[in-house]
């Protein structure tokens, strides 16, 4: 296994995409493409297909398969491409990587098989298994919410050892525990550790970190490329300048509608009022109701959104 | 759709086989004719393969597919086939209900989409889109510990009346739901309730269930066949005196190793002792510790397992 | 200490009293004495004072010595009174065991300390301490919902064996633990279990239990008494008869206004309306809507409460 | 109510100061004396008795008495002294309140009434019955952990506006919860938010915190104070310098033992090491293994703890 030119420095802001799909539950090729120019357009260091943003677990296998072609297809190595490859079936884990290497991803993300409870030394094993078993390098998918399993943190430090193991995406919203695996991490720089949460994100990369897969990068590239690279950089105000933007998303925009599992459906209806892509989701799903649509429509109007804007508006 | 002549009077033990497989992850079609053939020789009402004691979402679809077919052809009409086609995707789903009606199954049963959360509204639109698009009648199978989410009592009594829903297996292990379902359902014959842990059928039974999906029929259906007939003939004390055998087994056979995931595998255990089929499961699998081997050995043996052995044990 | 005789066989059921308050919360010693006469008449075999139902913790000591002596007084010998002495503070609880046992409360039941997480083994010493310290016999009280420690089964069958410690309420609602326990103290018939939620009183009799502790039994004395005896008799038909009524209490009565906390607020108003005690609470307290109040007066009319009433109204 | 004049300003390091306890569960006044001078000495902004770490709960009431009088009379108006009067019973937490106003502390600390399930308006009653009750200005404690009951950021918002309420100290953990609430307390400069959690404050202050109620400072309270002062002027180089040192200190120290609610102890052994006071816990309490006490030592040696330390070792 080779890490490809492309991943071995990457950092900063990899949004994790939604997927765009049409009436008839097919991807919205043409949706799919304006997403992709729009977040590369807004800067943005890598993206991630495939992922609990993406309804990973929702898709049927050719549509999966599908995603992953027209992305690497559209993102034509502009950025590296990485894919969920997130599964409850080994197999099929094994199956959807092949298909993203033969495509030309550059790496595959990957979450603990759920539905069953899994113990620490059986997910060890288990990464150990797909390394051997994969080409491209791995990401481990720490998801606590969606899978009902915590990557321990010794568990992580065992798996960094695993040749094709390359970082963790964290999206636990786990404060202290990225701060006491960055602690323990120390000197590991070629293990990168990126956090999901968009809100904890700035924080995290001050406190070391490499980099997010937010989801709001998805509407607004430029606003989370912007954050990453000052908290980067250490410049501390403009970090809190930011920031506010990115806590006003999250509590007034994410906050839309009330209930839990409303962010991928907020993120749709909100790349659908600026033309990017239809606000269809994979099923179950139920519509947003009106008064929901204009809301969105309200919050996103209240938002400056990019540092250039926010310095304008001072 | 028509619901098949062996369905319609289905009351009685429904074990959730464990799925046989050989050391290179294949169907092990010798042991699963084992297995059949003991537990029908037993005296169970149905068989219901790819449950959550079948390892589900480990297996790969071609795997779940070999399953559905042997298992038809070796049950052979002798007891009605139920198949689990509980999967992330709805398409995958209806995909393997085709499955199963064309291998001649007399049922499919259901679990809510996990991974993702899902409201009560969305959960009862997916139940409409299954019935709709599907040939064999559905049982629901609400398993919270696993899927996260919790059927409510009301989606529960709205599904009743969707047509094609013919039934719930509860494994929630929830005796206040249990008993607020069956209160809430009453005069509704038609539809049926079975429960899962075994710990609690006979008092189920008592209480209004019209039979169990209990993994220890895989191991000794006799016992639990007798429990059953028991509890449905109001035999008090012969259900006190098998229900003690059944207690046993839970808190002896079922906690060795002490870990929370070892139910299959300890089941598979005891099956290979019996000389049914090996031991192995789905990965990511961590063999049984020679210690632990000789544990459940010593449970077994400790065993008295049918009414005719308990009796002659008295 | 001594097992005072009034105890020895005590068996059925054990209403867990609310506390009568005036509106300046004081403790209403006329609807207290209206309440202990109503239980009493409706053949309860003890009373509970300063349980869970009883606002145990909202109460000030002063108050609470108040329930004691006012419990003890009104009582007068006709049925043995329990009192719970459940506190944070080991000193506290032992000051209320005296106060309880000078008195003349038959016994005293004792929750672990909550707040604070507490270890097993931390438990198991400090039911050895209070039962060292204590001149009353002692019921432990199993309460996870409130304290958040669950009293594992080994801590209970070790207990057990300490002198003073009597019995067990078991308001976990955990059917399994109370049936493993029930299994793994066979023998001990010096050991008393009661079950707290009245949901599954009957059940629990039915599988060992030695009676229960159930809120319902302030308002509808002769029903839980009828039922239970039902239960301790084995006549089944009977059970099913009466269960469904308290299944019904569950379902419609302890519904409403839909909140996780109504329960005690909902027993007091049921009693305001019967005409035996005001339905204050202790604070932080904020009275029930009026559209509650009526569900509750209708609800109350479509109960018939008496296996009499039943087979009346059959 | 006043708020007093070293209150009106206070922001900084807290210590939730340990209770030093006799081998007879008296006081240890002459420990207490060297805690206080402690901390004092080392900088502290002001001293909070009878929190979490101080074992508020499991103390008796003359005992929680006799800590409020020594903690003013050895403080002495050096630094402002916190009393924490969180109680079950409402009348109790008055009495506490009384006694501290009488003994010269300037604010208490209250967090909801534990053990019963509390809805959001019953708390925000509860607060404001306790602000017209009192005479000492008032911070609440969001402790979820311990209470179960998490103050909502709306209920905190409401509460702010209630005169006497001055603060909040949020033991939550909870990243997002305080962001939002800084975020939306914003303009707000006389309500005051102190985090509990020692290896979040930096991060805390950073984002607008005012101070930390940190349990670690017991021991070093100049790692703290340096800390803090690192953030409030936003010299982040010296922060991640002195953060390791926290973050060390809570994967180190914190886990000897490996139990969840050994923080106390591990507090108590280290000052008994240090020669502060003796490790004493209140009941029920375990001693610390043999073992323990060496790992604790043996990761005492290892902290180079201030600043001045630090940049030496450097």
């Amino acid at each position: 296994m080779k890490i490809s030119r492309s991943l071995q420095g990457l950092n900063g802001i990899v949004p994790p995409l939604v997927t765009p799909l049409t009436l008839d539950m097919q991807l919205d090729v043409s949706g799919f493409e304006k997403l992709i120019n729009h977040v590369i357009d807004g800067g943005v260091h890598g993206i991630f297909v495939l992922g609990t943003t993406g309804e990973l677990s929702r898709l049927s296998y050719d549509l999966r398969k599908s995603v992953i072609e027209h992305a690497c297809r559209i993102a034509n190595k502009r950025v590296p491409v990485l894919v969920g490859v997130t599964d409850t079936s080994i197999d099929e884990t094994i199956r959807l990587e092949k298909i993203a290497h033969e495509c030309g991803a550059e790496a595959v993300v990957v979450a603990p098989p759920f539905y069953y409870h899994v113990e620490q030394d059986e997910l060890l094993s288990y990464f150990e298994e797909l390394a051997s078993a994969m080409d491209l390098p791995i990401y481990l998918y720490n998801m606590p919410a969606r899978t009902k399993i915590h990557i321990s943190i010794d568990t992580v430090l065992k798996a960094s050892e695993i040749e094709g193991v390359i970082g963790l995406k964290d999206s636990s919203g786990d404060f202290f525990y990225l701060q006491e695996l960055l602690f323990k991490l120390k000197g590991k720089k070629d293990f990168k550790v990126f956090v999901g949460p968009e809100e904890i994100m700035a924080q995290c990369v001050l406190t070391g970190c490499d980099g997010g897969v937010n989801g709001g990068a998805n509407i607004f590239p430029e606003l989370f490329v912007e954050l990453y690279e000052a908290a980067a950089a250490g410049d501390f105000q403009l970090v809190k300048l930011l920031q506010d933007q990115v806590t006003h998303l999250s509590t007034a925009l994410y906050k839309v509608g009330g209930k839990q599992a409303n962010f991928i459906k907020i993120l749709k209806e909100a790349l659908h009022q600026k033309g990017i892509c239809g606000p269809q989701m994979a099923k179950p799903y139920i519509p947003m109701h009106e008064s929901e649509r204009q809301e969105v429509k309200r919050v996103l109007k209240s938002l400056a959104l990019s540092a250039t804007e926010i310095k304008h508006n001072l």
